[in-house]
């Protein structure tokens, strides 16, 4: 077994992006095994866009990350050494690892991990993104808040994400209009070429609304927005008659303070149904959603792509790679 | 009969307040009634924030009153000349009737006038307020939009104004606890002293935001939102988890530009639901509203109160008024 931990710990709250002095890293000694006890080994961490909110001091969903302590991630760990009743050398677990290269886990603790099984068609990778939170966070965002009916037209936000991705493609699953924003190129090529999009906007091009409205010929049915700021207030302006928005996200407003602002005026206007919505909320039916998006996923129904970004020093750089747009699909740090 | 009909005529889209160039005041004669008509003469003029959105050419939920129109406006009038088969002289109607002292009927145009009919305890004018639009507008979007639960605490913006003083003391015969914000002392303690509400909020006051804390100790679960901007903000950050918000208007953005952003940050952390209301949805079911608001009133639970101008010539100026906070409940333009 090693004998230290890497960890990444929170030592200064960010302003704006995440400055190299904002997290430390540092090595401490892994004692030896007590009854109880397992020591994994992280080989995947999940970088996702909640993690900056959970890295501010302000009200959330969760507690914020303390300063001193290690930063919160999901992770995929494997069982290294075990006296633990639940794990044996080799499993493969999922959950909230924390940004660091092992962990011990206590019987004694709460702690919430879930086993990784083996499915053909499916790799392990899979349980950090369409088979884990993106893929439940949509699966439940789009169907139980949002109720799609064939037809409708659908836009989602942050398109080429590890989320907006997945959400889409259900979208077209259920017989919508499905089109994506996103912010390149590049990233509009591929959920059209490649996840059957009907079309994808790129924002940072100057006639990017009269692309939107030429690619929403008949209004907008549901919003999953994943942005907010200047590109939700775009679609608000689109939406039909009682549309709904699912609110998943606003991660221009992350780092920047004043970019989750919009106009409530179409939400009036229209007589929208704007929900917020955290995934935590349907932990308890996280199976039921794994089922059907591991079925999809075995008939080439859903397809994802990762960024995957090597060594756990990286972590931070690719936190602020969330932000600056520049992941396609999942973003992982591979250890 | 009167030989002319006076009225205000939008001769230009207001900015911001309403410019004394903005409506045009101007005499036309009335000819003699053909078969199928009927000559009402206009008693009161119903004085409401969506008339600002009238004038302006945005999208909204009706067309814009055009340039050269008579300015649409809710009225109270009476039949004083009848060739019309549902109408005989004395018979009183509310409805759109336009901002003018008179109004021809014609059998022909699908008008939708209701008969005003008469019962004890309640008054002619009760039928443009809590009988009326306003009062069928907080029946709905509090029973329908946010099904309140007793023991709730519901916080209402512009308490004191027609729809909120309403919509607070129905809350408060649901077993809510109510508390309301409103821009003078004298509108704070009539929804308390008169009207029963739990508390009451003056956002003028420096401190105000203190003030709403110490109202609402176990956070607040229903917003019924009629301001929007910093008031609404102030009322998110103190939602609980899964509040709703039911927008029914965003009055202090109608004038002013910017002034209905607010931040979309608490909607997401705390699952809110916030839903667009616009009370013309619920027309079909207005008897139903208008029953049991009548029975409520009869046995004294719904007070009122009204604000009347005298004079047709002071309609554009009481328009005005709503958006300086200048009326306590209903405001009317009396002829």
């Amino acid at each position: 077994m090693s004998a230290t931990v890497r960890q990444w710990k929170l030592v200064a709250r960010p302003k704006g992006l995440i400055s190299p002095t904002d997290l430390q890293l540092s090595d401490s000694p892994i004692h030896a095994l007590q009854d109880g006890q397992a020591l994994a080994r992280v080989k995947y961490l999940s970088i996702d866009p909640t993690m900056r909110i959970w890295m501010a001091d302000i009200p959330q969903y969760m507690p914020p990350v303390a300063i001193g302590e290690v930063m919160r991630a999901f992770g995929l760990a494997e069982i290294i050494e075990s006296r633990h009743p639940d794990y044996k050398k080799g499993d493969k677990i999922v959950g909230l690892t924390g940004l660091q290269d092992h962990l011990i886990i206590n019987y004694a603790e709460k702690h919430n991990f879930q086993k990784v099984p083996s499915i053909p068609f499916v790799s392990d990778t899979n349980f950090l993104s369409v088979l884990g939170v993106n893929g439940v966070t949509a699966y439940f965002g789009l169907l139980e808040i949002a109720k799609p009916k064939a037809g409708e037209t659908l836009v989602v936000s942050a398109a080429a994400g590890a989320t907006g991705s997945i959400v889409g493609q259900i979208a077209k699953i259920e017989g919508c209009r499905v089109v994506g924003i996103a912010g390149t190129d590049e990233k509009c090529r591929w959920i059209v070429d490649e996840l059957g999009f009907d079309a994808a906007v790129n924002y940072k091009h100057p006639n990017w609304k009269d692309q939107l409205a030429a690619a929403t010929p008949k209004g907008i049915d549901i919003n999953f927005e994943n942005v907010g700021g200047a590109v939700m207030q775009a679609v608000l302006d689109r939406m039909n008659l009682h549309g709904r928005v699912v609110l998943c996200g606003l991660i221009s407003g992350y780092t920047r303070e004043d970019a989750a602002l919009a106009s409530f005026s179409q939400i009036l206007i229209k007589r929208l149904r704007v929900e917020g919505f955290i995934i935590l909320d349907y932990s308890s039916r996280f199976m039921e959603a794994a089922k059907q998006l591991g079925l999809w996923k075995v008939m080439g129904k859903l397809k994802d792509k990762q960024t995957i970004v090597q060594g756990l020093e990286k972590a931070p750089e690719a936190i602020n790679m969330l932000f600056k747009g520049e992941n396609i699909g999942k973003l992982l740090v591979e250890l």
